[in-house]
């Protein structure tokens, strides 16, 4: 078990204005169970060791920032996710209303906003008020790592004493180096991040934001797919969702919508030709039923589709698109068997990430904003706010970075996408 | 003006059963104006010329079919179009309730159906009862025509005394040789178009059904656009639209949604390159506001493209994608310039294809259903119904094919668009 | 047929700032025929009269007003209606950024706000940005009249040229009021009504904004009811719409949703008690299939229900509430014969007024503002703007006052309703 | 802590038929952590006692049923709720295409439907395919206690095995007396509960089916509450939420919508009057902004009102309308001052209650089926099936019954209501 340990940078000597408002203050012991089955806490008692446990989000008594002097930088990065401006503005009026913290930098279009010339947003209570009703972000966004020195030196330079990000793996990373360099530097400036994950696949992370109301909208894609896929002879929807290294969202919709009858995930590998493959499989349901509904992440059957090399701004591996492939694999397939088959494909990605947040996103996301500033104003740093088991939580940031969280296939949820679509438990002859 | 005559298979000798309901029955002398402008009917008056008119639909009292020996067949052809189930539900119910019509045949996937080996569905209020609540079509759909001799000897052969077809251009022209080749054959079928094109260009017709749900879903996908251009620097939200031949959709999805910046359309030509030019026109907007969404009908600039000579099953010339020719258009600008933009393309044809219709889309789909049934019980044939000015009517096929409607540049909608965007009037040099 | 002269201030003078933007401007000559169907225009026609038609709406080339020094005020008032915001910002983006008028005052809360002392808002484009993605007001409104004298004093005290009204009836009445005291005052304001109705029911308007998003929710609700009715033995849902004198969206809502078995309005009279009456036709539902929809336009029923005498603060006489009574009626009714029925009774009417504007009718609101700006700089007054026959025009406010759109039992729509419900065509034994 | 041991009817002694889909079964020592914190659990560990666990929900591999032979009755009682009719669907599907069950048994209209003489539906795939995409119950619902020993008598006639009971508190009392009934007859059968309870407030239930599609609606409800109280001078727009014991909706919903200024839970006491007390926090806030949104849960404040003596057929208590009540309070206060104020009440209980369920309830509803038919197979009985964090589990009957869970004013979601609102801690002076 990875240290769980959270950085500070000092002891706090500032009473929170909060306390005016008697708010619930939480003790720094507090602390929630890692483990929640007995199978797993039963082996670390009977070995005499610590129980894991994170330590317990929520507002301090004690600060480490004098409210009075405080300065917060606010900046989203990568791409689009449902919630985010229900974030920010949760942040503006956490800031405000509760520490009277009227300071509140906005950096526009990513990390590239800090090293800017251009000034940051001066963001208010009044900016903030509606945005949560339109999806996007009010601050932009832009992919892509900068200089972790320079842009300790521009937040030191602007006056920062807190700096919030929100964003994925990669920007949490960028995250971790800023505060690095922060205390390379003898800069006391807290790094606090808000996970950021529309896929929900990083570690340690159970919920992020913007998964529940890329779920629902999936569901009605799906449910256009299923229409598209009865609407002709042999008719196939084939709707790719988002997942590039786990498939949550297409795991989940598909237990959502019972119109799936094939569903393809990066976990779980299959083969395109062979009696067992995917294309047999399919050919199967067209024949039995006359029409199927496919469903693939766009991180599945890499392995089949020639890697083009490229990267994107963040680093990231360029997926092939796996929607053309499958569209065009499966146009071929029965072509060469004479058969005529109608495909519809429909890719919703930017229709999905551009949305406002439904309402279970919009209270997640207005916690999480809550948590990551009470965590900064203690001056700990190098973690993130997540939620676990129902509560919230701080996280060392190098938890959560490196690793990605994976659909199992003997864990909760593939049995049951198996058992919803009833397409075969294996697609490959290799096991 | 074209003739506005109703070809009759005969007059009618049985009294309608809609009269224990006592329905208020239609006279056949009622008529509805073509003209609403003074401009139009005066220069008619002054030659002393018959005021053209279109014979209204609805109920007759006496009809040309016994209701108690009648079968009637139904086949939906072409693309999916929000409100398909619905048409078809009102004509079960107007045909079973109504008219105690009990053998009502449904063709699946089009005329393909009607000369299929294997059995119509038999259509029942049962199995149509809840069909309006999804998308698509029950009976499914196909393109492509079929050899309207053979067509009618199956009709014949079925006992099919009514058949009405649901579909656009094609499928009219389809139907007009069915009903040509019944008359050849003296078989009295009643054959009745029920016009379908979401991009509502069929002329004669002022509206057609799933355009509402069609501008409706049009216009969050666009907020979706706004989203993302807002979400970068230099961001560039690009929609595609429905309308081959014609800018509705795209037009009236501008005028409902106020982030669109520039709308392009088959209608109103425009050049790429130029001072005046659709780029240069986008680079403003881009140093003015730094994001823009652009609209643009899948009809749109298919000048500039080099047309691949294709056709698809109906026979309609494939068009080369517009959408992702302007997107690497764009991106290619902008590269040569030095400058990086972002650009978000969403193209989601079947997503709004395959919708429920919404409320005003399901009244009109009813309303279609009951009159196409009260117009094959008459004898009349080789006709289509519509709306016009608030009434609905009957119109030969002959005057709703060949011709596209088209938005006009002087218009009532056209110049609305402009002052919407306020992108420049003219992006052509060429005039 | 009345007067349809529309009454003006005086000659233009000044030229259109519209010109630079090659706007397409529309003819004082161009009129839209009043009569649609044959039967209509031919006995005129014989009589030698003129045939009565409306001036078309539309940009002027020549102005009244100087759009350099015109100022334009905007009120709204009566109840909350869809598209109210999406009006306001219309007429604020028309005045801006088509005229360069930048004198814009919003004043608050319907007429009163005009007398009041507190000074009206000032508008701006950036106000008004994004007011149109939540329902209601931003001016805010009430009931009531106030002394047209007092309010053409204030008006022209704060140098107003133009007043937009957007209201109802009592509305209508009182801006041609202000109108007329204007007049008697030679005060050159012009009074231009953006008639509001959601009930839809004001003369010679054939469709007023919020109409569209009303019948689409209403449908919802319907549904709702449906699921609570076959949720329980003998269950009964009983939905009360808006329609205080009309039962337009009664009706509609019905056509749109296939669930309702009996539909109430005003025009159409029934018994409670009978043989024939309401109470038995719904025993006879619940008989045959075990639960029953019943929905009911607020202005039905009336003269079963004692009045209360009261008025509200406009002056309509309050209505006793036919949704209770109903409920109560019911109730009682088969508690008598011993029969224990579960009714569930929702009523919608705020959550459909204060819901934001449909694509459908956003554009009409668009429209609408845009035109009612377009007429007031010509100096026209005491007219509004609506739609005929899918134009534009200008209609003396005289006309639409003081008498009410009703549905007609032999119309269009009644007998579809019966089509669609299957309830008797008479609830009454009064004839 | 209570005993948390399920009763068995017997062993097992069948293969489960999963087993041909390599389903992952469950063993049956897999059990799942009470604890969430560490100052829950190390306190336990201290004392050196077991640490308190249920007992993981899944598919076992062996069964006391033989699926064979087995049948299934299934009923729902108690109000609607958004999930009713997925749960049915999930357990038709679980049973038929998981364990090739096919008498399935459907009672109609509640517990009244096991003794009753019609008989009760025969469920099957086809009948429940489409059922989720509407709300309510296909089965129907109603309220009230039945003699257990002559429901025992009648499933056991109708060669039920296994009865699953979806309801609240009244429903799983209903279910205990009915295994104890069968217990005393020597009667294998197996009672299983799906708990429904749309407030979310029984014990040891972390989530209830319906509670987010409820919490999303109530959000827009709310939405048009803001509308309307800002659309008038000094206006109150007043929404009571469903809660009877616990404020869980009015809270999330809260949480969930920026624009609640008051929220009022029964577990939350204040007063009416007095300097402290809600209507004079109500003026003070509309003195600040001239308008209020207050949200109530039906269950707050009873102590003021009256208490009426009636129960329904459950045995509820019947609350006296909070809302009506807070609506004439409200009324009279400022009445009394001479303030006009304008107050919108809305309450929207059966159009939520009867929506059907979103995504995330959609899944959530399909494991509780499948959880509850695996648990029933193998001879379980008196239990239910739940979730606790993140894991599905059984639950003995008497657990759940007898007590509410409720908002905790110290706990994690009461002080981030006051944080959103901002209305006073405390609005009584009784502390």
């Amino acid at each position: 078990m990875e240290n769980l340990q959270i950085k500070k940078l000092g002891e706090g000597e500032f009473s929170s204005p909060l306390a005016d408002r008697a708010t619930h203050f939480i003790d720094d012991n507090s602390r929630i169970l890692v483990c929640s089955r007995t199978d797993e806490i039963e082996p670390i008692l009977a070995k005499g060791a610590t129980i894991p446990s994170f330590e317990a989000a929520g507002p301090r008594e004690t600060l480490f920032f004098n409210p009075e002097k405080t300065t917060c930088g606010l900046v989203t990065c990568g791409g689009l996710c449902p919630g985010l401006n229900n974030v920010i503005r949760s942040v503006v009026y956490t800031l405000d209303r509760g520490y009277q913290i009227k300071r509140i930098l906005g950096f526009k279009y990513g990390f590239a906003g800090i090293i800017s010339k251009d000034n940051p947003l001066h963001l208010t209570q009044e900016m903030v008020e509606d945005i949560h009703l339109q999806g996007g972000s009010l601050l932009g966004s832009s992919r892509g790592p900068h200089d972790p020195g320079e842009m300790a030196e521009s937040l030191h330079r602007r006056g920062v004493n807190i700096l919030l990000t929100i964003g994925g793996d990669g920007t949490l990373r960028g995250a971790s180096a800023i505060a690095a360099a922060c205390a390379e530097r003898d800069f006391p400036i807290s790094v606090i991040g808000i996970p950021k994950t529309i896929d929900n696949d990083l570690s340690w992370i159970q919920r992020s934001f913007g998964f529940a109301t890329a779920v629902e909208e999936a569901r009605k894609v799906i449910a256009s797919a299923h229409a598209e896929a009865r609407g002709a002879k042999d008719g196939i929807g084939l709707v790719k969702l988002m997942g590039r290294h786990s498939g949550f969202i297409a795991a989940h919709a598909t237990l959502a919508n019972s119109d799936v009858n094939i569903c393809l995930v990066p976990e779980v590998a299959f083969d395109m030709e062979g009696e067992r493959g995917f294309l047999s499989a399919l050919e199967r349901r067209l024949n039995r039923k006359g029409h199927a509904v496919v469903v693939v992440a766009e991180g599945a059957g890499q392995d089949f589709i020639p890697a083009s090399g490229a990267t994107d701004d963040s680093g990231n591996q360029k997926l092939r698109d796996v929607g053309v492939f499958l569209k065009q694999e499966i146009m071929s397939y029965f072509h060469k068997k004479g058969r005529e088959v109608t495909l519809k494909y429909i890719d919703p990605s930017y229709i999905i990430r551009s949305l406002p947040a439904n309402s279970l996103d919009s209270e997640f996301c207005a916690s999480l904003g809550q948590h990551a500033v009470h965590a900064g104003m203690t001056g700990r740093t190098d973690m993130l706010v997540g939620s676990w088991n129902n509560h919230f939580i701080h996280l060392p940031i190098s938890l959560a970075v490196g690793q990605r969280r994976h659909l199992q296939e003997d864990g909760a949820i593939w049995p049951r996408v198996l058992e919803a679509t009833r397409q075969p438990r294996t697609m490959t002859s290799s096991r």
